[in-house]
């Protein structure tokens, strides 16, 4: 097992803490005897690493996005096809446990057919903007979890796209030419809906909700909370509030991540998340990004 | 006290159960010992009662929607504008204590300035598609009461709407032109933005929930519930159901909505709800209707 | 219709309210056009205005207990047997829905049988030291309700009773010889278990809850709330308090046990709670005391 | 580090999982390269291999309880105080998140004086009656659990016990003279109350709760759930059950737990269970057996 980081120390420190070495990633990829690779490194290295990984045989679970450019995450797809390798985005929110067993429900169809869906996604606190201006924009850098989260429970994607957005959080945010607070509304060839909401900032945590209604119920996944104490006062009733932010909530979702790749390099199992996917939400992400610019519906088979 | 039906065995009844008198409605608006009256008629008949009952110089409590024609409604305002008496439309749910609860939070700054609302409306079983037919359509008939409640909270009308509709509960109601699964979104002058969820279906019950998330925290009216009893077996944890239509869930609100009227009447108090505010949702369905046909947003001003 | 009170401006300002009229007792009871009576006197005058009652040919809903003193009430009860008349002592609580859904979900057999019940039951604050002094003690005053509670759900009295009591609420309350705080524990010929817990303060509200382990599962009947917004913000995840108090909380409750009694009257349904079970909690809170002052459990038989 | 099992292919597997070596507990006893010892050993070799391990100079965490004779538990206690090393009871709920955020709540004062303390603690299934025969009884085998939440919450021990136990949930466990369901109210040299609910059976999984009623306000300790999800049908609204067992719900207990001894150790910090609480607690299950044979209350100064 190795490490690289561009900051040798800090790769040097990993290295010790688990016991592997240090070296440049170069030298990993040149390594017959690693067989994978985790990319964890700035989105404009991502398809790059991506190739070059796969190039040299090694299975490759990389961040999301593939690309801020919707075109290279295409032409990074088409390089790598020949290879036939495992590639997998690293859409963790698919393996929350919460969101898992949803999807379970659903497909064991305990509330009918699938109608309208709806995501809800807020991050505690926002970036600072100078992080906002190089993020390729909300759509891109944070609804694009919540487009692969509803792509995973619709089992498709969407066929329009409608996106509404301000910046109410931060004017600095919309003086960077980005929103904060966004309503993104597809629909789907069969009459589906889906409706997701995005803000950069709620102030008691990391809001994280995914509620579909199907034609025999509906089906909620709900926020972990940091504690299950209650205190009654005169003020009220007070419980704890949600985990603060994806390191606390998605602990338990990203070991599930990693264990399904190890399990798909190892026992050929199918990957849960593939490039393909990683592609196609970066799709939405622009008609989405579009849409909030021109103010009209954007047909995911324009982009 | 007087009741009018144009079934008369019903009038009777009611006028038994009651203790007051069976009479015609032109008796009743002929009557000058009568200060007000309560219009439950159909929708195609509210403008000629309003207009007649104000002329005779009552206050009037009239269910919504004013009418289906936003221009006859808004003839209506205009003609009985010169009498200036107390006409109060029937959007009960601003009198539910838990929506009335969260708008006093709301204006009390407990959670900083509003950003983003979302309001969750969805009935326990469509009607019948004769109903719909003469219903003037989902927005008008359903969403109606959604975009007072949104008027109600944000203070304001929206600046722009943007529709999406699908028949997915009943094709009939599709062909009779009408959508039964619907999201609106709507953008205000200030950036806030509110999302209307609606279904002709949930067939857990009746299911009025409204969130709203503010600079300083998140406030939720949840649903009320049928009783508190919860049952934990094998198969899980088992609470009940939301109580099960408007009849049940809204039978405070109606309480509330009679008081406040009789208050303005016997006191002068002001209307919480008056026919302007009638008329300004009827121009918000008129463009959520347009919105949804074309796939385009609407802007208010336009219609 | 007729209503007495001692103090007669009161009698005169409910009959006005409720368009009848302000009588004596004695006149009321000597009305042999009056079907029934609804006795809410002071404790000491129960017993025999149940009997003068009763004697006249009246059906009788009588506010609990029946007597401080368990010999009397027994008297009472031998008194009237001859008059073969509905006489229900107030266990409202057993109207309650939420507790009355619990107990029609126990025989339903949803959790199959019964095996330890713990009934929750604080007041959110203490009366007067004065009340407390004549009121009986709180396992005759309070708990009382509780102990119906118990008969209600288990289906018959218990074996022993061992109750723990202490002031620490207020140690003027343990000066008047009565306890504040309690416990009491109840053991059924079968091995079930029945745990009563009691305060006179939870600074909250009303925290009154019933939840009973079955060989199957668990039912729970909780708090009713103030209403259902919740608030989260940087302080944690806050919703409405308990409804204050029994005129709040048990107002359903109320209602119900009316209807039942005037159905028991009218068309000779059964009573769902008779004299009987007045005097057989009577008889629990007279052990409950007893054992609270040694420190020893008590035999129901005992007492 | 090394592993010894009286099995020894189960020390093989172990020590080969965990990197170390398997060797007999005389070796390691013996090994003045080891510091400390975990035993989770059958409880009739715990108080001997405290003695032997702290003799040798280790530091200890050993598993609850000390030893079913409080007598030999006593002696143990004086047995190696002399050596001043850390020895630590496996009370691990103590470090259960919600637990012990329940505690900082109180200790902050958050509501204010504590009074009445109530614990529920249900197992999902009874063990069977062989181990029943050997465990020493419910309250020494499974309430001790709760009598150490009760001194843990309470800051010290009861004055009295009083016990009330039946064979509900099997009356092979009444055969074997255990009880399956019980009862325990402790009474405090203050005032304090504190009910302890056990049973063998909770058909829906672990229910662990703890809740806490002060002079301004109730606390709550909930169960932690399987997940978040919650399904809304035509049959009721339904989450998930409880995690299923000690191994789910307490693992981050038994994390913090282990990290308090090593940091004890490494560190010397103070011990936040010691043998003396372990020998605490049992004197409490000693006189809780008493108790439900006797039906008497008992004092914790005369065991």
């Amino acid at each position: 097992m190795a490490i690289s980081d561009h900051i040798a120390a800090n790769a040097e420190k990993l290295a010790a803490q688990y016991g592997c070495t240090a070296r440049t990633t170069e030298e990993i990829i040149a390594d017959p005897q690693i067989d994978a690779v985790l990319i964890a490194t700035s989105t404009d290295t991502h398809s790059e690493l991506i190739e070059a990984a796969t190039a040299a045989g090694k299975a490759v679970l990389c961040e999301k996005p593939v690309d801020l450019s919707l075109e290279r995450a295409r032409s990074c797809k088409t390089n790598i096809a020949v290879y036939g390798l495992p590639v997998m985005i690293g859409f963790n929110r698919r393996f929350d446990p919460n969101f898992s067993a949803l999807k379970t429900a659903l497909d064991a169809g305990e509330i009918g057919k699938a109608e309208l869906l709806s995501i809800t996604s807020f991050d505690p606190a926002p970036p600072p903007v100078a992080y906002i201006k190089v993020s390729g924009g909300l759509f891109r850098d944070m609804m694009i979890h919540d487009f692969d989260m509803a792509n995973f429970i619709m089992g498709e994607a969407p066929m329009s796209i409608m996106a509404a957005g301000s910046s109410s959080v931060d004017p600095e945010i919309g003086a960077a030419g980005d929103v904060d607070t966004a309503d993104v509304t597809m629909t789907y060839a069969d009459g589906r809906i889906c409706v997701i909401k995005n803000s950069r900032r709620a102030v008691y945590g990391y809001d994280q909700r995914v509620e579909l209604l199907g034609s025999e119920g509906l089906l909620q996944a709900q926020n972990t909370l940091e504690n299950t104490v209650v205190k009654s006062t005169t003020a009220g009733v007070t419980g704890a509030k949600p985990t603060y932010f994806f390191l606390e909530r998605y602990m338990p979702a990203h070991a599930a991540e990693w264990a399904a790749i190890v399990d798909a390099i190892n026992n050929g199992t199918t990957l849960p998340v593939s490039l393909d996917d990683g592609v196609a939400v970066l799709a939405i992400a622009e008609a989405a990004t579009l849409s909030a610019k021109t103010g009209r519906p954007v047909l995911l088979a324009d982009v």
